[in-house]
């Protein structure tokens, strides 16, 4: 076990100071599921200071791309500058370096992505890209080794997190699309020029990429019909919610017996599908097989860490396939076998969870109060109260509680059972909140 | 290309007439995915005549695994038998045989799982069980290689079916569960016996399988709890909903400090959370990881193709293993390169879609159907349309249509904005059911 892969980051942005966060954070777990230590030996970035303050001592950093996809060090580079120009060339030499790439670089792809995988193959290398679409959500690996069994009918998705915030805004507060567009630049969700994302060109890049995933088809962005969110009004939205529907920006990509349908749009959506409760920065893609059927994923599309999560599962591939046997690439269990562990295994009294409890009582003075008495001295605290159904001198209580241990809950349930004033077995579900 | 990946049935129930109809039919893509045909070369199953009836007749069906196992022109077997007496032996011997196995078989896995895996790494073959959790949706995937840059903190899942549906169908007729229950075991949904299913076992074998690959720890089923819908009624269903939530059947796994929980059983959760909108048979898991946050996957839990799906997936998966390179496992576009295909791409006027159009009107007699005309000529059937906002004599009009080409939509504006009765331009956006 634990040969090391070598790591080289180019940029140091958030999703880059993410990526060194998340590897060092979680180096145990991610050990013990790559069967080996992933760590960044070198950064090169534009702004080498940002990243000497974040990063440990020993880690040289550069402003030279050249210093980290030159280094025979290096195994992986993880190119997270962003852009068509300096990041193609590097990435194109890193390739011809023999080094394997990681990229969260959609725009790039769109662009030059055939070209990319083309040379790839060529020197045997990867390039792994899970973070260039939808952030944290594995969908690339979903689409490229889940669903692999089916003809994939169609597809689409909220790919763009700004625009999902600014539509979704403008829905709960009824503003104008401008009004919202400042306030998501003061939050930090739109950039100061919103272009990309409010045209639907981001988007458009992300779907170019799930297109040919999905088909078999070459990446294809310029065929890619982009119409943004710039012109949508708050009467559109108003008015589509009377008629019982939500407006999202989608991408949208059908395989018809004609061809194929590649489109980002805003888009009603019918409040019953679950694809329009997807609200704020999230994302999600649907995603039609025809044997799989509809299947849905969710989850934050962009951020630090989200983003990180992408790019790191793209380093425990590769590592796993400089690894291991090929029979063992991802082992069973997710951690290698050595490696699992016998981590205590809670009895049910030690389980903490909220509780619905219902039961009947004599209506009379003090019966509340000798009820959360017995709670009180069991330490769960009331969340909210209900009295029904009063008829023949019993009411019926509802209590939901805040967070308590089972065994808390079981004493206090059997207290509440010998009362005089009840008269009825406690009934008892459990409830989570899962915040 | 084009080696031959030799598949041994085991078992011809539903999901294995699924998985056999799934890679005939599908033969083409999943070929261009895996880079090698992977065909059907034996069956075995007690009753014989169900698959002589299904199946090309050159492939050869027997009652004996033995045939099947001890066939050295198989290279994987699938095993679909179900329970745990003959299908631990089946697949010990099968794994001894030097025999990669994908089984749908989570009871299997829950009890002897250890056990299992241990034997396929001493004999480096490959035990995949995607289809054994959550069907279609490629969960084990997800957790296994998606999110593996994060410390998993939770996982909370509404993963049997059965159970799903009949809670959803209480909530929605405000039915019994013993009625429900009659009802879902016509409709095929809940077994004569439901015992495994509404006892909240069936859940718990699966959480047993991701709460291992979640943790690393061992599979151990015997320490979770479980506890049914049985005790279920109506009226906790209805004072739920009145306090904004809904009844959902969990399995749910955390990580905390002191040790793992592991545990299935009816649970409140807030009609907020998009957990609570997963209806009928529909299963959904949601993680939550350090880096990557909140996540949810959703799709058809069980059902003979979206389960086929899923063990169509893992052979695939199995083939690229015997196939490639190991840097070309996977191939970047999900595709083998040499078998992108260039599919015609529609241009947006072939594009179909519904619409949601709004204009304004001048209000006099004869102005709806100068427009409807339009719209009738151009072959667009109207959905429902809305008229409002009446004053100064003027009345917004808002349609919403039936699927027409995009060509044809756009005639019909530019033939509806010159109508002398229309003074706005009309605001057109696109509307999609997904159904």
């Amino acid at each position: 076990m634990t040969n090391k892969i070598k790591v080289g980051l180019l940029g140091f942005g958030v999703v880059a100071g993410g990526t060194y966060d998340v590897l060092k954070r979680n180096a145990d777990e991610i050990t013990r599921r790559a069967g080996s230590n992933i760590e960044v030996v070198r950064i090169a970035t534009r702004t080498p200071s940002k990243a000497i303050g974040h990063v440990d001592e020993h880690i040289p950093v550069t402003d030279n791309m050249e210093d980290v996809i030159n280094d025979p060090n290096v195994d992986v580079v993880v190119e997270l500058i962003g852009g068509t120009t300096t990041a193609k060339d590097i990435v194109i030499k890193a390739i011809e370096n023999g080094k394997h790439v990681v990229t969260a670089n959609k725009a790039l792809l769109a662009h030059y992505g055939n070209e990319i995988f083309a040379l790839a193959a060529e020197k045997k290398v990867i390039v792994a890209f899970e973070a260039a679409v939808a952030g944290g959500i594995p969908i690339i690996k979903t689409m490229r080794e889940g669903l692999t069994g089916n003809r994939i009918l169609w597809l689409a998705g909220i790919i763009n997190g700004t625009t999902n915030f600014i539509l979704s805004e403008m829905y709960k507060k009824g503003l104008a699309y401008e009004q919202v567009l400042s306030e998501a630049q003061r939050l930090g969700y739109a950039e100061a020029d919103p272009t990309f994302d409010v045209e639907g060109i981001d988007a458009g890049h992300k779907l170019s990429i799930l297109a040919a995933i999905a088909f078999g088809i070459p990446v294809n962005f310029k065929h890619v019909y982009t119409e943004g969110i710039r012109e949508i009004q708050e009467k559109d939205i108003s008015y589509a919610r009377r008629l019982g529907y939500r407006i999202k920006l989608l991408g949208i990509t059908k395989h018809r017996e004609e061809g194929i349908e590649m489109r980002v749009h805003p888009t009603l959506v019918s409040q019953q599908q679950l694809l329009a409760s997807v609200d704020g920065a999230m994302n999600a893609v649907v995603v039609d097989g025809d044997a799989v059927g509809q299947t849905l994923f969710y989850g934050q599309g962009a951020g630090s860490e989200p983003t990180a999560s992408a790019v790191v599962a793209d380093l425990v591939d590769v590592a796993r396939m400089l690894n291991a046997n090929p029979e063992h690439r991802v082992p069973a269990l997710a951690f290698q076998a050595r490696s699992l562990r016998d981590i205590n295994l809670l009895p049910m009294q030690e389980v903490i969870s909220s509780y619905y409890l219902r039961f009947t009582v004599v209506d009379r003075p003090g019966v509340l109060s000798e009820v959360t008495e017995i709670l009180a001295k069991g330490r769960i605290s009331v969340k909210s109260m209900l009295q029904d159904e009063e008829h023949d001198g019993q009411a019926t209580i509802i209590i939901l509680t805040h967070r308590a241990k089972e065994g808390a809950a079981n004493e206090a349930i059997k207290d509440i059972e010998s009362l005089s004033c009840v008269n009825s077995k406690v009934v008892r579900i459990r409830m989570e909140n899962f915040v």
